[in-house]
């Protein structure tokens, strides 16, 4: 989908903050339940970072977590590639000047305390960067958490990845990027991340971005050939033009979804206590979201569909639903949902309806939302229908309600005494190369998402199958509706940008 | 909460729809696997019925599920209590008529194919109209999926329950009842509901209510003992004076939460085929659900997660919202969806905020949101802190960020190599004698609810002691403040019926 240099991502000089050779941590201990650096050493160790190269620096342990201490980075018999900082704000000038004299070009403070915490937070801040200017180096934060990348010297270290925040959940490695004022947002997600299959390759912690920013992370963002999509959580946005200028070169490839968190009262004041940001006006953001052509939420929730959406690659053509249910109530509502959200639920062409007829029971009307009441033939369900609507071209995309494990069904039925066919006795990926493959051709062909529904939740194996292959798969109806409005409004921002754009 | 008089809901013709002493059912089989009527008589019997007292109606089949199955109901011994009716549509006419003659007052129609069909089958809606009138019988549907109650027989059957959908899932006992023109919200969303929390007391499908409309089934459990809280999904309201009067009646004491799915073109035309209403302007139903002060969503998962809030029968006095969280990001997010809301994230008062001071980190801003950054007490977290801002009168509910399983934490830190102590070997159900009881106490006595968030899930094992008690816990942070959103609308349409009013 991009055209992506993987040369100038390994040439940017985020690329080692990401794929560091070599960590001094100061501020980690042995003391789990009261030290978050102690999480953090634990995390960057069991991610599979060599041992003999992370460098823990303590006054007073000499042993961390395994690791041999050191008393002072100016012990060190090598220059560590970063520097990772998790001490009282008070004590980070001192270190972040003795990594200067010992030659650390790049740092992560995570140590809060600076300009959210009024005019001597303030003045801390000032002093770190006077000595990151003496010294020439370039850091992240202060208070953040830190990065997370899913492609740590990848695919040499297929197993590994670098964590350096305290959450001890990993995500799934994929094609989605988080940049976030909010370690939050890149971390404590990670839960639900998994759960509904929302897979990560870069996470990273901004914090109050003194030294580093947004802007930058987005222009390393840009060309690296790991991420499809970028997720962003906003509380400021310090260089107002350039983040305009790389945006909009960003989504002209690869989409954007953002979450501004500013914009009222409280949680303004709360943005202040937090990165120390001035948040702006709501209107401000609206405005450069939509001329950048951001697809912008206030919920989490949606913030990570919508990722998910985006990181399948198929970007369809119009805003027109079909919809595929075997219960009417869930049908007007994804119809009502539809139409409230600008988007089309044509009625189907005589033809359409008479090549969908052969499918179809005889009790069920023929109509979009098409409401099979109950069907037991999955092999229409999940392939001829489908198949019949995306190549009719009357619709960019399709819902279908119903997809339900079967072998949870078949197991009731001989529990209760029925009989049931050996021919059903099929495991799950086999059904999936039956009934998701051959459509799977179609929608990456004509560029025409399916969105699935399987009510019995993620945890079904079933449903697990469609998470494991990419495949978009909800609990429930109200998000798939959502989730087609925004990349529909996506394809029309592209269309504008280059009205010969054809996905 | 409500005053409730049993013996009104006792004598209740519809009482026996849900408590029938026997049963007969026409068009069950054995072959489970395309015959939607052979699992809804495996419901019927799973659940627990006497099986003495099923009566399988079949032209063909002598034995239907182990039990003896019957040529017509004239050859019966008894007249049932109840005729459950799966049958193809025309077959209808004929069964009730017979059902008629053997004495039955009561069905339940299944079959769908009636008037969401067209004129054929409007004609044969008259038919078993007239049937009905003729033999004096009572008949829900056509095209439903029946019923669901919990508490049938209760307590006396405490293990029991009447589930003729065919669904096979069952809810978890509680005092929320539906009542919907969808079989799918009256019943595949068992799964979801069990997942989150939401415990279900009557699950009612009405279709086509033909005979027994909305009205009626709110009649039911506007004296029902056992039901607090009302969700309604509607496709159409057939007695509009008599819908309102009774809302009316019934928001005095319980509330109700409801979903229109009509009001848009592909909704509408989606209900046509359905149920064959014909759904009316979004705007009246608006005006209807405000004059009766129903709450009303378009969303299936607000509509269980507003049950839920409901159902814990705490009714905060205002829109006052504190926020705790050890997460900036989060918190903002929260107080900006609040504001948008109408709700208010109001700054503490400076006494409050020095009786916070001792339970909050030092590098901690005490505002509200209130930002914990990185908390290892938990007492002060769950117990002195609330307990502090439920004090000061200042806010009329919490949300609670970082519920976090600790068990999981503490079993992250050993396999580490970390040290952890013996007095956080606590079991969780002694945990929440610690950290929930005290609180909850005062959440119940100062009707100020304390919603939380656990982002490690529903299924994480402190989450779900949340669950088992019935307190409000949630995965992320979009759905709480919503739940207080209505939670605070309730009430402020409570105080303008009643300006006495104090929950």
């Amino acid at each position: 989908m991009t055209e992506i240099n993987r040369d100038i991502s390994k040439n940017h000089f985020l690329y080692h903050f990401l794929n560091p050779e070599s960590i001094a941590v100061f501020g980690a201990s042995n003391s789990f339940l009261d030290n978050m650096g102690a999480m953090m050493l634990r995390n960057i160790i069991f991610g599979g970072f060599p041992k003999e190269r992370i460098y823990p620096i303590h006054p007073k342990l000499e042993n961390i977590q395994g690791l041999k201490a050191h008393k002072s980075i100016l012990d060190l018999s090598e220059v560590p590639d970063l520097a990772f900082i998790i001490l009282r704000p008070y004590n980070v000038p001192k270190v972040l000047e003795e990594c200067g004299e010992k030659g650390v070009k790049r740092a992560i403070i995570v140590s809060g305390g600076f300009r959210e915490f009024g005019s001597d937070g303030i003045q801390l801040s000032n002093k770190i960067l006077n000595i990151a200017r003496k010294y020439d180096i370039r850091f992240i934060g202060p208070n953040c958490l830190g990065v997370y990348n899913a492609f740590y010297n990848y695919p040499e270290f297929e197993d590994k990845c670098l964590n350096t925040m305290w959450i001890y959940e990993t995500p799934e490695r994929g094609n989605i990027s988080i940049i976030a004022h909010s370690g939050t947002v890149a971390s404590h997600v990670f839960w639900y991340c998994n759960r509904i299959g929302v897979k990560i390759g870069k996470s990273l912690s901004a914090g109050n971005e003194e030294n580093i920013d947004l802007v930058d992370f987005l222009d390393y963002l840009k060309d690296d050939p790991e991420t499809d999509v970028i997720g962003l959580y906003i509380e400021e946005i310090k260089r107002g033009k350039e983040f305009i200028d790389i945006a909009k070169k960003i989504t002209s490839v690869k989409p954007i979804v953002a979450i501004y968190a500013g914009g009222t009262e409280a949680a303004s004041r709360s943005i202040m206590g937090h990165t120390g940001s001035i948040a702006g006006d709501n209107k401000i953001f609206e405005a450069v979201f939509k001329e950048t052509g951001i697809i912008s939420t206030d919920s989490i929730k949606e913030f990570f569909y919508y990722l998910r959406t985006f990181s399948t690659n198929i970007i369809p053509n119009g805003n027109r639903l079909g919809i595929i249910t075997d219960s009417g109530g869930c049908g007007a509502m994804m119809a009502k949902s539809a139409e409230k959200l600008g988007l089309i639920v044509p009625e189907f062409s005589d033809e359409l309806k008479s090549k969908l007829k052969p499918y179809v029971p005889p009790v069920a009307n023929i109509d979009n939302p098409l409401d099979l009441t109950f069907q037991f033939n999955q092999y229409n369900l999940y392939v001829k229908i489908p198949k019949a609507m995306i190549n009719s071209g009357e619709i960019d995309a399709i819902i279908m309600y119903a997809a339900f494990g079967f072998k949870e069904i078949l197991e009731v039925i001989k529990i209760s005494g029925g009989k049931t066919y050996e021919e059903f006795e099929v495991p799950n990926h086999m059904l999936k190369g039956l009934y998701l493959k051959p459509i799977q051709r179609l929608v990456k062909k004509k560029e025409v998402p399916v969105f699935y529904i399987g009510p019995q939740g993620y945890s079904n194996p079933w449903v697990q199958e469609f998470i494991k292959s990419n495949i978009p798969i909800f609990d429930l109806w109200d998000m798939p509706v959502k989730c087609f409005s925004v990349l529909a409004k996506y394809s029309e921002y592209r269309k504008k940008l280059n009205p010969n754009f054809k996905i």
